[in-house]
Formats: structure tokens, C-alpha cells, sequence
């Protein structure tokens, strides 16, 4: 089964982890991670700024969540012993940070090492094969394109006089880090082209996960890409919403379950999924959740409720393990409509609805 | 047969160059490069001011040096088709400098990335194992010390008043850059350690290779390693001196072959060499370089005069294909003593002079 992964930072890093345990079980056998581009923030801001470049930070993330157990030393390495990922000196060199005070401070190894092969290879996909390749990836990292973006915000409640009145905020960190609410995001530029390989792997994947992630600034901006959302909406394979644990301060304070839904259509109307998959903890009451979800899954599709949150956190995350067994039983639980439609579309030669 | 190239900069690259066609020709089959590290200008004197690390930039020349044909992508790529060095994206990294005007301006990519490694693994030399393996190197890089060194210079002519007064110039981009005549060297700290696996690199080797390369900055700071040089001096392995084809404006500007040979023997008078390597047309009067050279050469030694330059560079450079061909010749030619050694030191189960 080929599953593809959609998001960015720490929420991505939970559901590659989840697909790579799913891997180990046999229960998928390729992985594919598609990224958001727009952060503008520490190393990955100053690296865009300074070079033009796609922002590393999460591209280098998901290929951390992917790393291997394997050296990658050289095919003359093949008798070294394995080692399990966290000890391989380039996956930990991926995810080093230099310290001090100087002009390297805080930059991770990863994006310099990133950053270096876009311009040495002019070509953002063949850098991240190459990387995915150091570090024995379990799996593809792509960017949702090829073109660094950004996101604009539609933000209200900043003033006290008149808390309709719509502001453009600009960029990821103020985007996350200013009060009031996020009404809607955008790209800049609008209308992005999709990274090719992408659109491919949405295409033909098994299993689509969308989320968990900062709603607005990783999870939302897949679907304001034209080919990817295209490519989402007719996508042949089983497509999941995986909810997040909690609202994010800046972004989405005090959005219900039911809300992170609601701004997910809003972004993106004809979209439909076969599953919505939440913490059993994180939605006060399920029947709403139940009401809310019903415009968006397609005939068939269903919200599955799980204990999927780690035990005790200090900031709130899956459990990557807990997450793995609620998407295998998402992926296993009844589901006619698709079934019948992949088998149709396989006798028709072609593929629904594109 | 086991080679050591001690060195630094452009120096090294050429005898490391040259020691690679040997390999080719199946004359060497083990190659150790040796490294200054008291380099503290542009992006390795930035990197050890900001991290406190080994200047990198000469290790990371002599890795690109060695840089082999293969792939280095993991156990699962031995099928890939072979590419030139050159087109290796690991070795087109490690030489690239990122560009425009901000923080990370001329740093090259393979600094940072040894950089990086040493940090991550605590131990440069584990690190230049790593990138080596990745760049699928022909040889070993290794550097004389562990600790990073500065040059200390004692100058002379620097006042019109007393052109016999001498100054202390300390830094190795202030000792290539000040006008005046460089008369000795010395490293700070003074008697640094050795680097372990240098010294026992330097005590089975079959060859030993000394310059060229910036005289007082790359080639004599080996020799102000103590165990460094009393490995040198104990050698069982047949030593080489090969000489600059040209005096270097600021460290050497006016000196002729035989006082590079003169204040050689002045920083190390136990020093005796098997071989002095000299590119013909670099030496004016042999008579005079064989008679400076007589003091240095061991019992059987000899200097040979060779055309090792570079057709039509535009600074003088030592032609790989050249150098290896007039080593070779070295290497081949009579040497009764060595020979004689060598089978009563294997015969005595010891090494000479340890």
C-alpha cells in the first residue's frame, strides 16, 4: 500500500513516524511525504532570505522522521553492522544545530546540507532523494512545490473598536504568532505550480493523510495549491483528516474539532474524505464532531474516534505507535464505496472523476 | 604499498592527485593524507573563531582530492551506474561556496559539513572517516593534531631602518600576506599532541610524501609536531621531499630551491630524506640544488630533477599526471639501503629506530 503523508514541522514528523511503524508491519510498502514551503522563520527564514532557496527546516524534519537503520556508508559499507537511526552520524548531523552566538548559530546542519544540494543539483527533488538516500529514508520527501511561498491571513479581533474588521497579516511566523483569528489563508504568489512528483504520488497513493499540523500554515496550504488540491480531490485512494490534540495558541486558539473541519471546507469546498480521525480525549463531544463531519466524507467514509495523544506530554502530540494502530484500523474497517470504485476504475482503465 | 602525503592547500591536492594515479596503476593501494590545521582564513578561520573547531578547509580539499568514481548513496544503491568525482553530487557539495553577501557567504559546503560532524561525533577524525565514506574517498584524510594550531612567524625586513630586527607575525593569513622574510615558524600552542592515527599512519608507510605547498604555512608545521616529526625522522618508509615550482610572494618571495631546502633542515636538523623531488625547470643550477641537498639525503639518497609542472597554468602548478610518473620513478629507482632495512627490520620482528 502506498500511503502519502501531507503537512509540515512537528505534526508531519507524528504521521511519517505512524507510517513507518506501518512499514515495519508490512502494512505499507511506500511512503511518500509532501511539505509545505512557506516558513519563514529561524534557520529556515535566514536560509530563504539570504540564498532564494525552498525553506529546509521541514523538508529536513520529515526526512529525519524517515531516516533508516542502515549506514550509509558506500556500497563498500554493506558488512557494516546496522545501526538503529538515532546513533547514524548523518541523520544526527541532519538534525544538529550550531550554537554560540556567531553567524552559524542555530542554523541545523540538515538545511546548510539541504540548502547546498538545491544549488549544487538546481533541482529541490534530486537534493531531497539524495539526502533521503544519505540517511537510508524509508520512504520520498517532496515539496508541495518547487517555489518558496508564503502565506497571507485573513485575521480579525486585532482591534477592540470594530472586531469584524478583516487584517492581511503576512508570512508563517506572524501568521502563527499574532492574536485575533484567522479567518482565511492564502498564497503568495496565488496559484502556485505543484511539484510534479507530487501531484504523482497523491495520485496514485492507497493513503492520503492530511494533517494533524498548524491548521492554517501547514495542514490548509496543500489545498491552495491548484494541482494538489486537483489531484486530492480526485484522488483514487482512501484520503484522512487527522485531527489535531489540541487548538494552537496564535493560530487556533480556541478552535473546536468541528471548527478545524469547518475552515478545511471552507478552503477547499469540493474536497471529500473517507475518514476523519481524532483523539477520543480531544473532542468534548462526539456528536457534533459526528454533525460536522458529515459534509465532508464521501459516501461511505467515517469518523473514527481513538486514544491517539502520548501519555503525559509536556505540549500536547500523537503517540506515533497509538497513531499507526488507529490508521491501520481505519485502513481495515468497512469501506464498500471505495472498494468498488477502485475496482471500477480499474476495469475502466482510468481514474474517477479526473 | 602504503603512501602518506603531508601537506596542505593546493600542495596536497597535487601529491594526493598524483598518489591517486598510482593507485590506479596499481603501484599504491593505501593512501593517507596528512593535514596542516592552523589555517585561519576565510571560511575555516571564520568556523574555528565562531565554533572553536579544526579549521576544516584544507581537510576538506584533500577529501575532494581523493573524492572516488562511486556512488556513496547506502548498501541499496550498488547498482547504481558509476559517475566521474566530478559529477558526484556529494563531492560537488563538498566543494561548493554558497554565494551573495549574507552570513553564510563563501562558506564552503564542506566545511560546514565537517564542521558539523565533528560536533555531532566529538571527534574529527571519525568525522573525515564519515565524509570520506560518503564521497567514496581513495584514502584516508587525517590531521597532524587534533587541536587547532596558529603559525607564529619570526619576520625580518619589515623596517627600512634595521632590516635585521625581527618581528612576530602571528596568524597563518598574516605570516602568507606580510612583506619581509620569513626566517622561522613556530605553532602555538607549542609541542602540540600528535594526531594518534597520523603518527602510526607515518610509521608503516612505504612512502612519505613532504610538500609542496606553502613552505612555512603547510609543509614545516608537521615538522613542529613533536611525535609527528619523530615518526618522520624514525620512518621505515622512503621519504620524499618535493619542492614549490616557484618562490610564493610573502612566505618564500626570492628563495631559491636550495634555501627551501635550507630552512627545512633549520626546523628539523635530525630530518634525513631518501629523495629530493624538483621539477627541472624550477632548479637554475642542479649542481648547487644537489649540493644544498647533499646535508639532507640519507645514505643512497638522491635528488631528481623531473618535468612535474603544469603546461601553461596560469599560477604554477604540479601536473598530477607528471608528478605521479616522476614518483614512480622515485619508487623505483635503486635504493640498497632501504631495501637492505626493510628485510632486516621485518627480519628483527621491529622498527628501525623507534
Amino acid at each position: 500500500m502506498a500511503a502519502v503523508a501531507l503537512g509540515g514541522g512537528h505534526g508531519l514528523h507524528a504521521t511519517l513516524s505512524a507510517l513507518r511503524m506501518l512499514a515495519d508491519a508490512g502494512v505499507v510498502d511506500e511512503i511518500t511525504a509532501v511539505v509545505t514551503v512557506a516558513d519563514d522563520g529561524g534557520s529556515s527564514g535566514r536560509l530563504r532570505r539570504e540564498l532564494g532557496l525552498l525553506p529546509p527546516g521541514d523538508l529536513r524534519m520529515a526526512l529525519a522522521a524517515l531516516a533508516g537503520e542502515q549506514l550509509a556508508t558506500g556500497p563498500s559499507d554493506t558488512t557494516a553492522p546496522t545501526r538503529p537511526a538515532d546513533d547514524q552520524p548523518w541523520t544526527r548531523l541532519l538534525q544538529h544545530r550550531f550554537g554560540g552566538s556567531g553567524a552559524l548559530a542555530g542554523h541545523a546542519v540538515g538545511n546548510l546540507l539541504l540548502a547546498g544540494l538545491m544549488e549544487v543539483l538546481g533541482d529541490p527533488v534530486a537534493a531531497l532523494d539524495e539526502v533521503a538516500a544519505l540517511v537510508g529514508a524509508r520512504g520520498r520527501v517532496l515539496p508541495m512545490s518547487c517555489e518558496p511561498l508564503d502565506i497571507e491571513a485573513e485575521v480579525t479581533g486585532l482591534e477592540d473598536d470594530d472586531p469584524r474588521r478583516a487584517h492581511r497579516i503576512r508570512g508563517q511566523v506572524a501568521v502563527a504568532s499574532t492574536p485575533g483569528r484567522v479567518r482565511r489563508v492564502r498564497l503568495l504568489p496565488e496559484r502556485p505550480q505543484a511539484c510534479a512528483e507530487a501531484v504523482e504520488a497523491v495520485r496514485s497513493a492507497d493513503l492520503l493523510l492530511l494533517g494533524p499540523g498548524s491548521w492554517f500554515t501547514s495542514v490548509l496550504p496543500h489545498l491552495l495549491v491548484p494541482e494538489l488540491r486537483d489531484a486530492l480531490v480526485a484522488a483514487r485512494g482512501r484520503r484522512v483528516i487527522v485531527l489535531n490534540l489540541a487548538p494552537e495558541p496564535g493560530e487556533t486558539a480556541g478552535f473546536s474539532p468541528e471548527q478545524h473541519l469547518a475552515v478545511l471546507a471552507e478552503h477547499a469546498p469540493e474536497l471529500r474524505v473517507d475518514a476523519v480521525l481524532a483523539d477520543t480525549g480531544a473532542v468534548p463531544v462526539p456528536d457534533r464532531l459526528h454533525r460536522s463531519a458529515a459534509v465532508l466524507l464521501a459516501p461511505g467514509g467515517r469518523v473514527h474516534l481513538a486514544p491517539v495523544a502520548a501519555a503525559d506530554p509536556i505540549t500536547p502530540r500523537h503517540d506515533p505507535r497509538a497513531l499507526a494502530d488507529a490508521l491501520a484500523a481505519v485502513v481495515a474497517g468497512p469501506d464498500r464505496r471505495r472498494t468498488t470504485t477502485a475496482a471500477a476504475s480499474a476495469g475502466a482503465g482510468g481514474r474517477r472523476g479526473t
